[in-house]
C-alpha cells in the first residue's frame, strides 16, 4: 500500500464522521436509568422523597464512610473525561469546544466497551494551577477523572500533583501517558516472548517524549525494565546530562531531565542513528512520518528486533519495510494492520475495575496488572509475530482485564471495598453487555435512527 | 388531614426513596446515541475519522460562527445542574456529595420532561468568586448552566454576574429564584383573572425574602406588579428603610435591600400583621410551618384574598384554614393538594425552548413568556379556584412553553438562530416523547429493571 492509498482510504472514515456528525447532533446523551411508570414516581426521585437519600448520605458521610454516597448516587460509576484541547489528536492546540467530539467519542467508548458513564468535560482553564484547582472543585460529582488530550509538559504537572495530593479522593489517571503506556506495555510483554527475551536484560529506545514516551518510559521501568538500558531520544537527540540545553530540561521539563539524568547507563551521546545500536527494541510515538525509522536503524539493532512505530495516522515506519529491514516483530497504531497499539483497550476496563472496587487511585501496578492480562489473552490463543495484542473484538479481554485491575487494587489496599473474582467478572460481563444491548435495541426500535446511506467514495 | 396524617403519608416517598435508591445506585446514566453497528464505526466517532469534525469546528469557531459546535457535537442540548450544596430543599447546607440525589433527579426531570441532556454538576466550591470563575471554565462543555440549591444571599450575587457577565456565552439560570418566580407568576395571572384583579393594580404581601421570595419580588415587578405597590416581609418584619438592620441590609443584602428601598410605597411599618392590611393577595416562601399565616391575616386583606403558601414540605397555611378564613384562591407547593406551584412545570420546557434557538441568555422576558404560556394552557381548559396552574401530567404545556420561551428569544434578538414555529413545536414534542418511549421501551424490555415490591406501610 503505498501512502497516497492510506491516505484516499482514511477519507472514507473522515467523510462518513462529517456527514454523520450532524446527523446525531452529538453522540452521547444522559437518560434516567430507573424506572418511571408515572410522575407519581417523581415524589420518590426527587422532592419529597429524595430528601431520605441526601439525609443518609450525611449522616453516612459524617461517620466517615462514602458507602451511602456510592450506593445512592451514580457517582461510583461516572468519570469526567476532562481536556483543555490543547493537544488533540495529531491536529494540536484546537482549544476546549472544538474537542468534544473526541471526548464524545471517548465517552461512547467508556460506555460500550466499559460500562462507565463518562461526561466530556471540556474546559477552559490551562494553567496547570488552574486544572488542578478545577478538578478538585468538580472532584464530588465524579467517582474518576480521565485527562485527556492535555498539552505537555503541563500534563506531566498536573497528573503528578493530582496523584499524589491528599485531597484528591478519587482516581486520576491520564490516558495520553498512562494508557499508551499499559498498552504498549501489553503487547510488549508478548514480543518479548516471541523473541525469547527479559525484560530486565533488554535495550529500549524510547523515541518521542511527549506524554505518551513519557509514560511509556515510567511504566516500563516500573514494570521491571531497567532504566539504564533505556534509552530516550527526542527531536534533538539522545536525553542526557551533556546535552546543550541541559539546563533548559532541569528547569523546565523535569520529566525529561529525569530521563536524562538516569537512562542511558552506557553514555551515548548523539541521536536516533548512535541510539538504536544495539538495542532490542525501539517504542517510538514521535512524528506521523514515516521514513523517522529507516531500514538503516533496524539493521543497526540487535537480533530479533522489535519496532513499535506507534505515531498516528502515518508510522515512524511502514510495516512492510520494518518487515523487510529484519523485525521480528512490528506494532503500530493503526487499525487496519496488524498488532493494533490501541489505548481503547485499556480506559474502559481500567475504570471498570477501579470504579468497581471504589478505588482512592490508579498506582502503576494497577496498570502493569491490565497490561499483564490483556498479554495473557492473546498469549493463550496463540501469539505469533502478527498477533502479540487482542484486538477490541476480542470483548473477553474487557472483563478479565477489570477483574485483574480490581484484584491488584484490593490486593495492595488501595480498594475502598472488596469483592470476590467471581462477583467482579460477573458485574464487569454484565454492565458492559447491557450497554451493548442497549444500543442494539435502541437501533432495532428506531430510537437511535441510522444515517442516510451516502455514497461516499 | 391533620399533620400528623400528611407525615405519615410522607413516610411512604421517603421509604421508597431509601429502598429504591440502592437497587439502581443512581439515577441517570450516560449512552451512546448514535449508531453503533460494529467496532468499525468507532473509526468514525473516534480516531481517525472524529478529527475532521474538530478541525470542522475549529475553522468555524475562527469565522465567529458556533453553528459547527452546535451541530457536530450535542453540547447544544447540555446543561450543567450546578451546585454546592449549600442549601438543599429543606435540608441546608448538606454539601455536594449528599446533594447528588437531587441533582440526579433534577437531572432526570430535564430529560423525561424537556429532553435535555443534563449533568449533575455538584462541586466544592464555595465562594461566590470560585463559583463564578468555575461555571467561566466548564462553560465550553455546556450550552447551559442551571444553578441550583446555592445559598442566599451568595446565589444573587453569582447569578446576576453571570448573567451580566460578557464572557458568558451561554444562558444561566437559578431555578430556586427564576424557576419559582416563573411558575408563581403563572398561578397569579390565573389567581388575578378568577377574582377579576389587575396585576399593575394590586397590593402583594411577598413573605420570605430568600432565593424565591426575591426572584418573585423581581420577576413579578418585571412582568408589571408596581413595586411601591410590594411589601416585602422577611423573618425580622418589613422590609423598608427605617429598620434597625438598614446598615446591614445595605451593605450584606443588596438584594433586600433593594426592596426596602423601593417597594412599600405607603410606608408601612412592623411586620406581617401590618403587611397584610388590605392586601390583594399573599405569596409565601417562608417557613415550613402552617400557622404562619392566620385566620386574621386573611381576615385583613382585601376582598378576594389570593394566598399562595407555597413552602415545603407544609404550607404556611393549610389549604382548609386558608378557605375556611374566606380566600378566594388557595396555592401549595404540594403535589396531593390543588394548585401545586411546580418548578417542573418550567425549567424542563424553558431549557428547551432556550436550546433550541441557541440563546445567548434567559431574559426576564423569556421567563414571563413562559408563565404567560402555562397560565394559557390551564385558562384554555377552564379555569376555577381549584384549577389555576397545569400538573405535569398536562404534558401538552412543555411543547407549547418550550415553543414560547424560543419566540420570545428571537423577537428580542437573544437567540442565535431562527426557526419557524411549526419547527420549534415539532422539534419539542417529539424530543420530549422519545425519551418517554425510551424509558418505557427500556423498562418493557427489563433493561431497566423493576425493584423488588416491598411492603413498606
Amino acid at each position: 500500500m503505498t501512502r497516497e492509498e492510506l491516505e484516499r482510504k482514511a477519507e472514507r472514515p473522515a467523510k462518513l464522521a462529517e456527514s454523520w456528525h450532524p446527523f446525531y447532533k452529538g453522540k452521547i446523551e444522559i437518560i434516567p436509568k430507573c424506572k418511571i411508570e408515572s410522575m407519581q414516581d417523581f415524589s420518590v426521585w426527587y422532592s419529597p422523597g429524595v430528601a431520605r437519600s441526601c439525609t443518609i448520605i450525611r449522616e453516612d458521610l459524617d461517620k466517615g464512610s462514602t458507602e451511602a454516597l456510592y450506593t445512592h448516587t451514580n457517582k461510583w460509576n461516572t468519570v469526567a473525561v476532562l481536556s483543555d484541547g490543547s493537544r488533540v489528536l495529531g491536529l494540536g492546540d484546537i482549544g476546549p469546544e472544538a474537542s468534544i467530539p473526541v471526548m464524545e467519542g471517548k465517552g461512547m467508548l467508556f460506555k460500550y466497551l466499559g460500562g462507565v458513564d463518562a461526561f466530556p468535560l471540556v474546559v477552559d482553564a490551562h494553567d496547570p494551577e488552574d486544572i488542578i484547582k478545577l478538578v478538585k472543585w468538580v472532584q464530588p460529582a465524579f467517582g474518576g477523572i480521565n485527562l485527556e488530550d492535555i498539552s505537555h509538559p503541563k500534563c506531566f504537572t498536573i497528573l503528578d500533583h493530582l496523584r499524589r495530593d491528599k485531597e484528591i479522593t478519587i482516581p486520576v489517571w491520564h490516558d495520553d501517558q498512562q494508557g499508551t503506556a499499559a498498552i504498549s506495555l501489553a503487547a510488549f510483554y508478548n514480543a518479548l516472548k516471541l523473541v525469547n527475551k527479559k525484560l530486565d536484560e533488554v535495550k529500549l529506545v524510547v523515541l518521542g517524549s511527549g506524554a505518551a514516551g513519557i509514560g511509556i518510559g515510567r511504566l516500563l521501568v516500573a514494570a521491571g525494565l531497567k532504566i539504564e538500558n533505556m534509552i530516550m531520544v527526542d527531536s534533538r537527540g539522545i536525553l542526557e546530562p551533556s546535552r546543550e540545553d541541559a539546563d533548559i530540561l532541569r528547569s523546565r521539563f523535569p520529566e525529561k531531565w529525569y530521563f536524562a539524568a538516569h537512562s542511558n547507563g552506557e553514555g551515548v551521546s548523539g541521536g536516533l542513528n548512535e541510539a538504536v545500536r544495539g538495542a532490542d527494541a525501539i517504542i517510538a510515538t514521535s512524528k506521523s512520518q514515516p521514513g523517522i525509522i529507516s531500514h538503516d536503524h533496524i539493521s543497526a539493532m540487535s537480533d530479533d528486533p522489535i519496532v513499535f512505530a506507534l505515531a498516528n495516522p502515518y508510522p515512524e515506519i511502514w510495516p512492510w519495510d520494518a518487515k523487510e529491514a529484519g523485525v521480528a516483530v512490528i506494532a503500530t497504531g493503526r487499525s487496519d494492520f496488524p498488532n493494533q497499539v490501541n489505548n481503547s483497550l485499556v480506559f474502559p476496563a481500567l475504570f471498570r475495575g477501579v470504579l468497581d472496587v471504589h478505588a482512592y487511585t490508579i498506582t502503576d501496578g494497577m496498570a502493569i496488572a491490565a497490561a499483564k492480562e490483556i498479554a495473557k489473552v492473546a498469549e493463550e490463543k496463540g501469539l505469533s509475530p502478527d498477533y502479540i495484542v487482542p484486538s477490541m473484538q476480542e470483548s473477553e479481554v474487557f472483563p478479565r482485564e477489570a477483574v485483574a485491575v480490581a484484584e491488584e487494587a484490593m490486593r495492595t489496599g488501595i480498594a475502598r471495598i472488596k469483592k470476590t473474582r467471581d462477583e467482579l467478572f460477573e458485574h464487569a460481563t454484565s454492565i458492559i453487555q447491557r450497554t451493548q444491548n442497549m444500543t442494539k435495541l435502541l437501533m432495532k426500535e428506531g430510537i437511535i435512527p441510522r444515517p442516510p446511506v451516502e455514497d461516499i467514495d
